[in-house]
């Protein structure tokens, strides 16, 4: 057999220098995410890929949609994992709601408000927003009135705002946007599997979240859910969703009992996804709540005790992510270097608005344990002691 | 603590009967992919995840860079793995080349190039095609002739068609385009790690891949560039790039020395991607083609002992997948459906107008060994004795 030439031997490219075989840092992940992942996870994704028709990848496929509706307490049929991180799918709520020229009201109160701002525009929304100052909430109040004002198709707002730590409660906002012809879109990145959700009962027609924080799985895959409204929306469209990869018309089909061909599934993140979900329903979602709900109270308690303060008032607080008010003189970067160095601790510097002003110390799915509160607060106490 | 009360617990969802732990069977996958992964990239991918931002992290996106340009032999600064499977990746290349009113022009020889004509309707493009029938590919005439009467922004076209098994020679293009101004996006979804590719030596302007074929890793994660000359048109746009997601101008502030925060990577398909790509540059990417071809070339002749057809013509024939033509009066899905109970052996049937008329056989990356070869024609050639 005649060898393989390039065609202009004088212009190929090298290899690299031999790499060495993959170390990967111990790391506490306590910052917004990722988290660490349960090992039970880790262990499930080691197995050798099997095909995306496979009639054993398409039974994990209906257990993963089984289980995502009872983590999120919908009984949506049109609930499925999307092959990307959290922001793919945030983007297909966005791609599947909004058709070019639909009113779009986003609620914003931190950075990824502004995200969802970011991307109505990209698929020709008229956006319009409401704003909260960061670390605060919105009342229904003031969100029933942006309705009656703006007349949106959909309202879209964080259920759990990653920048700043803040619950946004959601109790009787469903319905006040049914009243109003308007499909409710909400972000559970930061609550899923850590802070009570309860989608049918809300009223919540589009939904997303991750994987690698409440749910303590690997980060690339991320549940989806549409309302059987927000789907009659979808089939009404004039034009197709402007997003292939994304098309809950076409994505539908290979989640559903057809099975049509779209894309080549993250085969060995569903395997993980599937066992992160069963360990949340072993544990239970009350328990679970109950569990994070006692290591943040824990952890509030303890930065108390240091004489450090949160920036969200308690009754708003996210169990899954505290941030907290960096002491005046006192470096944020360094002490987060600081952690990372000498402790192999991650936590988050604040975003935006926030930035240099708050750590971010997620307490999420696996890591929800009070000794990890007791490793950081050590380590967090010796830190600034040093830094003073 | 006050136990989380459900707010209608009469409406509270149960959770699903408690699932067994997760088993996957043991395939050969011999179709058009997923590939078995090297059992090196599992075990690097099977280890907690860093955070998207850690040092450690940052370092792997380099070296990740790096080898991709070795890979495809391309200079190009932006190269990078997209947080997707390569459907997303084939729609980064079209999101970012093109433009609202962007003639664009596709050359369609199989089902994935009717996909880049459907992707790029919904990017607002004004699409032309020229077509050859499914097993053929178009001569370099051909193409210059459909560039100087569309004159296209962007010709799309397919390097290696997984629905047909066709190589498309590519030659002499990349010249071409450039002379009618005109960027070249190609496709090397089934070529990559396999097949030999010279993007620079080319001049191809926007090409992606995936990870589960020719570089047997774990599919969710996807090789994306673009030259200069495409950076130059994506930084010349009126409007933004319309999906957030896969948005190069965005992404390249992460992957570049910025260092942006843009999403939350797929840290452990990362890993993965990092020990398939240092497997390659170990073996070399001319010893590596030749495996291929020379694995091939022995399958090739041993369907032809068999009485088997390819239904490509040799010179023109991918090694990493065959279509071979089922013969008169067998029942295709029947072959395929014993392969898989009798052997644990996937092999892909027809797509699109080659349904029921061919296998798909992919010989890719790790499992491009002459023991398969000789397993799966075995297994063939019982079943089809069978059959008769």
């Amino acid at each position: 057999m005649a060898t393989i030439l390039f065609p202009n031997p004088s212009a190929r490219l090298a290899p690299p220098a031999p790499l060495p075989p993959l170390t990967v840092p111990e790391r506490l992940l306590l910052g917004p995410g990722p988290s660490n992942a349960d090992p039970r996870v880790i262990a499930a994704m080691n197995q050798q890929p099997i095909g995306h028709l496979d009639a054993a990848y398409l039974a994990m496929m209906d257990e993963v949609q089984e289980l995502l509706r009872y983590t999120w307490q919908t009984s949506n049929p049109l609930t499925y994992a999307v092959a990307g991180t959290g922001s793919a799918a945030m983007e297909a709520t966005i791609a599947n709601a909004v058709e070019p020229g639909d009113r779009v009201l986003v609620a914003v109160k931190g950075y990824f408000g502004h995200r969802l701002v970011d991307m109505a525009q990209r698929y020709g929304a008229d956006v319009v927003t409401i704003h909260r100052p960061w670390g605060e909430a919105f009342t229904l109040e003031e969100l029933t009135a942006a309705l009656d004002e703006h007349r949106p198709a959909v309202l879209a707002i964080v259920h759990a705002e990653t920048s700043t730590g803040v619950r946004q409660p959601l109790e009787g906002l469903g319905a006040a946007c049914a009243e109003h012809d308007c499909l409710l879109l909400v972000d559970t990145v930061t609550s899923l599997g850590g802070v009570p959700i309860f989608l049918d009962e809300w009223q919540v027609d589009l939904a997303y979240s991750c994987s690698q924080k409440g749910l303590s799985c690997a980060p690339g895959i991320s549940p989806f859910t549409m309302s059987p409204r927000a789907v009659a929306k979808l089939e009404r469209r004039r034009q197709p969703v402007a997003n292939w990869y994304l098309d809950a018309a076409l994505l539908r089909k290979y989640w559903g009992p057809e099975r049509v061909y779209h894309h080549t599934a993250p085969v060995n993140l569903t395997y993980a996804l599937r066992e992160a979900l069963r360990l949340l329903a072993e544990e239970g979602l009350e328990t679970r709540w109950q569990r994070h709900q006692q290591t943040a109270t824990y952890f509030w308690q303890g930065l108390a005790d240091l004489g450090l303060t949160c920036h969200v008032e308690e009754s708003l607080r996210l169990p899954t992510l505290t941030t907290v008010r960096v002491p005046d003189g006192i470096d944020a970067k360094a002490v987060g270097r600081q952690l990372m160095t000498d402790y192999n601790i991650e936590v988050g510097g604040g975003l935006g608005e926030l930035g240099g002003r708050v750590w971010r110390i997620g307490l999420m799915g696996y890591n929800s344990q009070p000794e990890h509160v007791d490793t950081l607060l050590h380590a967090l106490e010796t830190v600034l002691h040093q830094s003073a």
